[in-house]
């Protein structure tokens, strides 16, 4: 089964990459094994994350992002993070909703994500997701994603490049983000431009590149003004990605080292909790977790005791 | 150290309790032996998370909240989690700027957490933190964060209680936060319920709470109309809770022990990579990512490999 997926993943089915999605979001063993399969064969895609406060209009960009990409002849796969996906079926929803904008395009591929993000859960099935359409020979693959949750933050900057959308007139929000998307932006998208507020966000976003001093062979993040229900600004937005894909190869390749470490620890503490949950079993983990809520046992001292348990070959159960 | 630090904290010495969180928060080895020696002492305080969209007043509700609650003569611990922490000094000055609103007043300790999110970290310090000024003695803790990320959603709905705070005329926002926020409130506060639309906004969550059809004995999340700035309902706020206290014991329970469960989960995974990693060593973990940036192997094989090699006893370095 998973080989004849994997196959048809690689020959770029949509159906089997929705299906593979599937497997790997739900954690299935056949989403691993059909990652193992197709790996070798992954690392093309180029990745862009796009990240910005709720109301930013992230979708609209991505989508005319989309547009413009394709106008060159790439194809593109889309994950997109719904924080309100893991309670409830809204992500499916979302991409009804997304899909039409490009239906009738084969070269376009949008799913969003519903997975709970417990022990880097998200960032596993977002990577995993992205390994799938770039396996499939996807050109280009964009994570889009509301920037506010950490995990959702740290898949961006992950990204091959990160863009960050800002909008006129969002105040404090935008003031609370400030701080932390100067680190991650390799490129301004202040959407909305032609909203009052838009000269001044840019300052704002000016003023605090300016306290910091790049050096010659350093990148200073452009900003682009665009406005995505009409196109405005897309074009020299897709031109400033590519700037940054050619100018910083050795950014492309140190990031997608720190994701390949990121997503081996991800896989690693996984696999571990699930050995050590099974070799313990189910009796004794939850005796250990009555005692935690008696209190007669601190969760460090337990899980001390777990692991030792079973990396001393002793059977739990 | 930690043995008189422990003595400290449990005597409620404020500087203690700065000291121990910051202990936990940056995962140092000396947190975890506190923790160890204080966890006997924890699971008295109340604890009340609250979440919501960026700019729905939070904090000036929750300033509000904790001097209600003072009034009552109980003590307060404030956790608030800021998104933009990870990335820089923000957090502290979070604290700085409003530990005034209650600097005068030891019975409040408010702490902002920065820890990063990988593999359930800010949960895991946030439980530590909450277990921190539990032990303390303090009869109230509060958890505050923006509740757009996974993981920031995923503590506030391990609390006793969770607030969820809207605002009128957030829009889209709201439309794209509400179908997670019904499932995880067991309060709405509606905040800014002075501006236009607030009724609007009431009857949108009246709306979708008469979805569900309560049973007698099941709680219905009662809609708290508040003005931060002014005061207004937050002795309604105060009330709400204290009616869900008293008639959900055994939602208390349960949660606290799905919190001990996830608690106990986070710290195995976290020790397991520890360990592994450590027995591995540093060079054959390097060139395990090499191997999977030059796509030699894949993240799951190599997963696989190092998991096996550690449990079988293996000396990897």
């Amino acid at each position: 089964m998973t080989a004849s997926l994997a196959a048809r993943v690689l020959g770029g089915d949509l159906r089997a990459i929705a299906r593979a999605i599937t497997l790997v979001e739900n954690e299935h063993p056949a989403g691993a094994d059909l990652l193992r399969a197709v790996f070798a064969h992954t690392g093309r895609a180029y990745v862009i994350g796009i990240t910005g406060p709720p109301g930013a209009g992230k979708s609209t960009l991505v989508d005319r992002l989309t547009a413009e990409i394709r106008r060159t002849g790439l194809t593109v796969g889309i994950v997109a993070i719904d924080p309100t996906s893991p309670f409830t079926g809204g992500a499916v929803l979302g991409d009804r909703l997304r899909m039409q904008a490009h239906a009738a395009d084969d070269g376009v591929f949008i799913r969003s994500m519903a997975t709970r993000g417990h022990l880097g859960g998200l960032s596993r099935a977002t990577g995993d997701g992205v390994l799938v359409l770039d396996a499939a020979g996807r050109d280009v693959v964009i994570i889009e994603t509301v920037g506010v949750g950490q995990d959702e933050v740290d898949i961006v900057r992950l990204a091959d490049i990160s863009i960050v959308t800002l909008v006129p007139g969002a105040g404090d929000d935008v003031q609370a983000l400030k701080a932390g998307i100067m680190e991650i932006a390799d490129v301004f998208a202040v959407n909305k431009a032609d909203r009052e507020g838009a000269d001044r966000l840019i300052s704002a976003i000016e003023a605090n590149l300016s306290l910091h001093a790049y050096g010659e062979d350093e990148w200073r993040p452009p900003i682009v003004a665009t406005v995505a229900t009409t196109g405005a600004g897309v074009a020299e937005l897709w031109a400033a990605i590519g700037q940054f894909r050619d100018r910083r190869p050795d950014t492309r390749v140190a990031r997608r080292r720190t994701r390949g470490e990121q997503r081996l620890r991800e896989i690693v503490a996984q696999q571990c909790l699930q050995l050590i949950t099974t070799r313990v079993g189910v009796e004794q983990w939850m005796r250990t977790v009555d005692r935690i809520a008696e209190r007669q046992i601190d969760p460090y001292t337990a899980a001390d005791d777990l692991v030792s348990s079973v990396l001393e070959g002793r059977d739990g159960a």
